[in-house]
């Protein structure tokens, strides 16, 4: 079977506020068969400390798609001339259920896997990025990671549980899913009960990269060092929207200031550019607390631009 | 080829906050071919004279119906046990130019007609209801309405236009699309520039029902009389969501004080059971006034009413 | 001079989102004089005990206004006809000072008392209604009044202070502004630190209409009684936004449940006509806890019927 | 140790916007030792299957409930004239883990209990008045029941789990924490599967008042009704949010149209008086989907209400 | 007729939350006769192609000046010392009839031509811009321009039409309404079709400045370089509100990550002291995505910026 | 007595959004009797000149503090680990009479200065630090003084009325309350009548540092600068929200565009380490004009920053 490519709906046939409300106006498709990438949605918001409201997230992301055109002005990346990409919906989760929904999870992404196609997840809140990250392995081996955050989110335990919003990367390196010395974490900050926060990742060969440290600089050198040590090993971007400084993705669960610019969310995705990418996700979007969808408008952008860094995208000249 | 008959995806398979954002829930058709009714957004609010963003009407109400289920408990009505319906998505206006819409929105509802499929439709303005109404009159000849509504949208010109939403069923009669003494207009109320907005549609043999006329009453023995009165005649519904109060659905461009009740307005589509409807239409929802959904919720519950008044459904016993 | 009749602009000169910013878009004055009636801002809310924000009452009712056109369909009022009306701006209270701007409202008023003109005022919170029964008790002497309200505004002190929008009524009695007798107070209820809230007004000769007494019923009876009994004696109507049940009118500071309808608020204010109306007031809108207008809407229509009641108004056959 | 009797802190000592953010601005204890009747918040939201957010509940009910004053101006009530009440604070639940969740709050109404305390319950979803009817049960023995509600709630399992919020009341006959004959469900509606959802309470003796019974009328001849019914057994209010009209408390997850009006829900309550009641619960409140308090506002005057009908409240002549 | 110079109504005359809902405070005038420069609204938005809205722009830039004083902190223009400027309020567009809407544009702004007044316009979507242009162009001549968008603007024709939102710059290269190498278009940058949206304008010798090319950076130089360019030739600012990054400019209909801070945006418009500045606008501000007026804020803002740099306006030492 | 050092209540023993409603979950103090520091609210905006609502500051400022933990990653600060704080709660202002309430918060602020205690005020309008600085002169004499804010606040007269928010640091130069050469305002900018209105500080020897002068750059170079200047005298921070760019603040009564960055807002706090500071302010929170509390979520965070300068608090190594 020839490989299709699809398009975006076209603003000429259909006017952007109306049609189909899938991501970028893309085909809806019932699963990953025969596409290189996917849009998917995991509305799981069980796993959250604070404010919930993530389920909605991949609702908003997609209707907040609606502007988008399929040719990146300024990469020059036109990602639908090589790749063929759809939206397969949304991963039914059991939302009384953290544990079940864990393991729901995981089942969707084998297939998605199994079929070559690389994930881009809106999420949904952080929990999900551990059995996504469980299926990915089982391909590809331990990753390298992207990990855009306010928060390390490697605590051990939260209110006596392991998995929850708070502690997947402490379980992906317990579990071998990530290769820390690949893994970089940018735009940590605030608050917190210790220095440990930060150091065991550190602990763990970590980039842990504070906020602090790149406050009025563009973060594009730091992605030049990122991919000169990362190689061909296979990569991960999860990106929690409270990376971005809360007035820029106010919508979201546990929000935490000084954080970074859009422009430096950006030049992250953008220098992704070149990485043996096989999956990124976008992760707490909490439309209740932004009901004109502002935040929900960065995580579309965002995750057009992660598209736009998957291996194969072609840039016209 | 046998009738399918499609039901709304299950909570129990997809949580009603996830899953394809179509009307209920149902399967995303592209054509009305094979169906007996049909969900429809015309996404169009050029025709507007105060606030708009019923452009965005559509999405809203297919957002807020993901509560719904198939079965009516207070009525028994199960529409889906005896009726083809799917969601056929919107009608691509121009928005740019009010006349090429009402073009394009009459071709596709002619469509629609010939198909054999009764249209429920989303709106947009109420400018909408004259093209839907030219498409409908093709096959049925002049039809009886009840129209519910804050105005009476007789308008002769407004601004020097003769197609606005506050114009429609002055066309209506002038094109021979209604037929006056079975066309109810209920609702009617507020400030005008003469008694002339409302003596004019009693002169066409409309029945105008001013708001006041039925302050703390059930409008159930209005409705009996319009059952007596209309008897076989072809029937439209045209519920303007200003009909009701403002309090009760404030996302609207026109609202006026002293309206309907929810109550009434479930009332009115209830005792529209046993009319031989052959079209329905909700419109005036704008999301931007409303951005929690409280008013496409309305819209929503009131649309799946109207399915359930449709000639043909099965009431369980 | 000849008197002028203004006409409210109407929507087929300028659209009726655009245009002055005026109250019904009638012309803008600087002075009551030549004028039968006038309205009139007093943006005061430096007397509220709870939530503020009534300063920008004024504005937001007048933004609201816009839909108002020169005819009531259901009275068939057009007072425009027979009355002298405009907008006469705001008075220029001094926001830092209670007793200082109680001071100018009232010296403002004794300008419009003397130019002949009756009041409708756009308020600002309940503190104003004294200095205005001041400013009119000089011409007319002692008022009737129908007085609607959560509460009966006869606190004799609250935190020490005797002029807050918890007393006016109490200052009024104390100091003869109105007569007892030909007082209405409807809608009162909620909660108190002691019966006397209700059982001082009633001691005074007030009729205390608690809102329990008439759910589910129409207030035309209970005003058809007051007409009877307040005879040719010169009328007041102070009407607060919070007489309403909150989800009718939920931009106020101290709402409280159980309240009226917007059709008993209607029936109210229609049920004034045939009295010695001098003035009228509708106060306690406060745009910041509704910011799409739906309570200055309401405030809007009621005071556009408070000008269809006065003394003077045509009635078109 | 003589019982204290707390009172609500004054306006006049603290401003109403200030102060001590507990339910009526009562102290706060840390447990329910001493009381007759306590306020108490169970922030729970993982039981919801479609908008989350009541975990934010207990929060916001308590700012709204500011302008609560001690005396009930329509009842004559005086309830902390005779009962010691406080505020104790919030289940420490843990929102990761459903089941752990459940068994958290059956343990901390044991103590409430054990104490001789009637809890007044702020939630919340629906969930939680399972294991608070367990904890209840162990007292009282099997209670009846006003629950007030647009849905039975008494689904057999929900997405494979039999703990939600859409299955409590099954879970409490099967357990035997209810009395059947002796539980009202007040306004039930809206859409379903089958029939099944309201004939199965009505198989347990359950009275089953669909919304659409009491359109436009009193329900006090029915709470006569239930109180020459039930007798001295004990008996639990559980009033979920959603059995209000939307328009009168959007705020909450499960929004259906057609519901009771407010003034209907002060009936039901009040209607309470005199019954032997145990135990009362609001729940379902999210306040992000009503920034502005409008929902809260009403649960905190129906949890006041709820307060004044326990047994041994004073009512002043 | 000596020239009469206003002023913004004082706080100490009239609060700034009161008074005339005019721009700035300044005095409302029936025309241009006699003035310097003027404010002028365009209540448009039906050549939008995503959200509408932009029809309430010039009422809510109105409301949001209100702090605006007469002095420039950080420039030490002082305009209202030399120059006559007063605010004439909207033009009565057709809003259901976009063809006859640009030509009463073009006819309303042939008067502020004719009548020696620089137009300071308050939009509207950007259509608009091109009536203006053509109005000013008979005067003037083709003019550069100084034009901060997101997009180009450059279509040929969008759904079939050639007059929209997004189609202005290209008919005004055609019709010879600007010089192509005065033009800047500041700010592009996000998604399109092909690289032609941004390689058109550069091939009429446009320069086009990608937002990209200066972030984190001063766009003084930039302006420097413009002024040095464009000599004596007459001007134009065309500032269109979706230039800024969303999150500092949430409401309008069309926003894209990675844009200007507001910092720059103060810099490009500061940067035009010294140009033959003819007329400016500022378009697409629309209130219903950002009730609270953030966005309308920047806007008046903005638009004082512009007042400050028209040929004439004094600067104190 | 031994020092009592209080933890905020940890997230895993009461959910982050439950719990106790103080300031970052500390204990609830009746008063500032043997703390290091407290933090206190001071509900007042009669002060205010444009829009009010800071009333309600102080609640929405303890809600958006839940998130906060003890630790500051950034800067290693543990105040808990040494000082002795908690919240005292609000001080009972006489919200219908700002004389009155100037001299309740000096009296109020006189106790906890003579307890040796350092205040954190939450406001508030900019009104109420003079009084707190008149409390804290009487220990302390003439303080230094970081003043962040987009005003200088240091009118004479405002309406004819000496104190107001805007005019409290021209009273409290003229009292002497504050050493003028140790005085730095930072983030002026915006319109005024002259240039006296920052002539006049500098003229006081304040060092006045205008927006403009630090756009794109770090602040860090001078709070060094000040440092150095102002060695050991006795400190006060006042900062007012509308410092910061109202993209980053916008719950405020009068914003002004082209402010501090939320970074730069950060660097001026932590660049207080080392200075004498004897309390600190944090003031002019809206919360009606952001209700999801995006402003008091910065406000929050600047406090605990403040908290983390005090002399006293240990820095982690």
């Amino acid at each position: 079977m020839a490989k299709e490519f699809y398009q975006p709906l076209s603003g000429n046939e259909m006017p952007r506020f109306a049609g189909p409300a899938t991501m970028m106006r893309l085909p809806a498709k019932e699963s990953a068969e025969g596409l290189d990438a996917c849009f998917v949605g995991v509305p799981f918001d069980i796993g959250t400390s604070n404010r919930s409201g993530t389920r909605h997230g991949p609702r908003q992301i997609r209707a907040e798609s609606c502007m988008l055109r399929p040719y990146n002005m300024a990469t020059r990346a036109a990602p639908f001339d090589s790749l063929s990409v759809a939206d397969i919906g949304d991963v039914p989760i059991n939302t009384f259920n953290l544990k079940d929904s864990i393991r729901i999870i995981e089942e969707h992404y084998d297939a998605i896997v199994e079929a070559g196609c690389a994930p881009l997840t809106m999420g949904g809140d952080h929990t999900i990025t551990l059995p996504i990250l469980r299926a990915l392995e089982k391909k590809h081996g331990p990753m390298g990671m992207v990990h855009v955050d306010a928060h390390a989110d490697v605590n051990d335990i939260m209110f006596g549980e392991t998995v929850t919003h708070g502690t997947p990367f402490r379980r992906a390196v317990e579990e071998g899913l990530v290769h820390g010395p690949s893994v970089a974490q940018i735009g940590l900050r605030a608050t917190g009960y210790t220095a440990e926060d930060f150091d065991w990742p550190r602990s763990q060969g970590f980039r842990v990269v504070q906020a602090e440290e790149f406050w009025y600089k563009s973060l594009a050198p730091l992605m030049d060092e990122i991919r000169g040590q990362t190689g061909d090993r296979p990569m991960y971007i999860s990106f929690d929207v409270d990376g971005p400084d809360p007035p820029f993705a106010p919508g979201t669960g546990s929000p935490e200031i000084g954080g970074l610019t859009l422009i430096q969310a950006l030049e992250i995705i953008r220098g992704c550019r070149g990485l043996n990418m096989v999956g990124c996700d976008l992760v707490e979007v909490s439309p209740p607390y932004d009901p004109f969808g502002n935040t929900a408008l960065v995580a579309a952008n965002l995750l057009f631009e992660m598209l736009c860094v998957l291996p194969g995208v072609e840039y016209r000249s």
